[in-house]
């Protein structure tokens, strides 16, 4: 292994971004967190760490961002690279990409974090061998990464599964708290809805407390979406929420089985169904190993929407 | 064109079968028509109708078979090219693909009438140069072909979204007609959906009455779903129902565009959205087009699936 085989990683989220520097999963040389604040402090943060370990580690071949959303991945676009309409304050029309890239004059994936992560699964994790995949991860959102045929999917932009609105439980009157649609699956099962719902945060809740019906009644719906709409091989569930509430696996899996009702007919969905929603390989690392599998796929040239170069600022 | 370039296609709906010979829109030799009765009775007639076309046309280089659904795709199944868990009376579990292949010994194409009548958009109708489409069906039942990166998508099967459940429009309490789901898209808004709704034919009811507005919130909480899961560049949208109704495709994109709320930023969601949500470009032939499209790609081993070849009867 050169030196000059790094990749760098950046996963930006909602509440922290985690820098990654390595070839893979086991061959990670440093990992750095830092809050996610206000656009420009953020980007400079991220600049900063990557400033060090080139000073450090040398040479950086590709960089990798995998972040929330929405946003334009339109390689025609003016504002490619752009976070767009997030309700996140101070990063609405954000440049991401192209301010990286000007930066470090390297070859820069992006896509969402979601997107990432589930590349991350089928590169080095439990979707090697795998075409068709999602990933999906409940926190302080709801996002969906969506693998069809190898790649993540892309058609007019990219996809947001979080905001597709779903059948309501029956005596679930929960307005929702999605600032666009309200009830939309993360306007119902995100954590900061899970709070809503409960009255404290999604980690102080019991198990047996009723919300949980609820958000596994949710997320099944989603689920159920999913298995009609790109009928995935094998399902990932993951992030904060999902970490931390392993129950809702199994509840997860009967609200799927009983919704569908037998309509599918596939091993996956009966007696296979423990096998076909399971936790990331990759675990809590699925996130910024996402952000390293886009720099490696940048590399490679296989970056889905090819970044116009733009006027390099320093190399 | 030699005559041995011939292609047959033969589109099975849920009410009749049409059977298509030619290489294409501008050159159809012959197209019979042929109501969908009990299984053997069916395919009977479908062999009869291409036993006479060869006697008069000559060889036919490949079938393409475009059916109602569910179907198994799954190449390495023992019942690929069945119909599987139809509600249909006498179509449960019953061979097709694998029946037409040992009887004519050429390659057949089989996917479904939905994902079919899609790839002849992109062969040869109005999504011509583009990579992401959907085609939604609103007839007998609801249905939806889906291509993403140019393919249909298949993963653990072939997508139904049909039976996604959604949203319900505020005071619509009618309990859908699906036999698996009651309330999905398909139990709420297809043909016998609004006839059960209305208390006559689809055709028969004025564009004034109140369940043409509950039609239009669920189809419009289909495409909210679509935009977000697959992110198509073009929707079209056909069928018996959506044929007569023409008033139904501003309603529709109305709904979409209030109910995704801008939270997508595109043009085509916005200004464009009435050259965003169309009438498929091969009009009502869209359908036996599509068995046609399949013919084409079997015979240029296209076919997403492999068919295992079995024993030839007949040549």
């Amino acid at each position: 292994m050169f030196a000059n085989e790094l990749f760098a990683g950046v996963e930006m989220g909602g509440t922290k971004c985690v820098c990654i520097l390595g070839t893979g999963p086991n061959d990670v040389r440093a990992v750095e967190r830092l809050p996610t604040r206000a656009y420009d402090e953020t980007l400079c943060g991220i600049e900063g760490i990557l400033e060090r370990w080139r000073s450090q580690y040398g040479k950086i071949r590709a960089l990798g961002i995998a972040s929330f959303g929405p946003l334009d991945l339109r390689s025609q676009s003016q504002t490619y690279g752009f976070v767009t309409s997030t309700a996140k304050a101070g990063w609405r029309n954000s440049d991401v990409a192209g301010r990286l890239e000007r930066r470090f004059g390297i070859p820069v994936g992006f896509d969402t974090d979601v997107n990432g992560a589930a590349l991350a699964e089928g590169r080095w994790g439990a979707a090697v061998g795998l075409s068709d995949f999602a990933y999906v991860t409940v926190g302080t959102g709801i996002g969906v990464g969506t693998v069809v045929g190898g790649k993540t999917v892309f058609g007019m932009n990219h996809t947001e599964l979080g905001h597709i609105r779903v059948a309501r439980r029956a005596g679930d009157s929960f307005a929702g708290i999605c600032a666009f649609h309200g009830d939309c699956v993360e306007g119902l099962a995100s954590g900061p809805a899970i709070e809503a719902r409960g009255g404290m945060p999604a980690s102080k809740l019991p198990m047996e407390h009723p919300v949980w019906s609820c958000v596994a009644h949710d997320l099944g719906q989603l689920l159920h979406t999913m298995v009609l709409t790109t009928a995935p091989q094998r399902i990932f569930l993951g992030g904060g929420v999902l970490n931390a509430q392993t129950h809702l696996f199994e509840r997860v899996q009967k609200e799927l089985t009983r919704s569908l009702n037998h309509y599918v007919e596939a091993e996956e969905l009966e007696t296979g169904i423990a096998q076909y929603i399971v936790p990331p390989g990759l675990g809590t690392m699925s996130g910024p190993l996402g952000a390293l599998a886009l720099a490696v796929d940048a590399d490679l040239g296989n970056a889905r929407r090819a970044f116009t170069p733009a006027l390099i600022v320093s190399q």
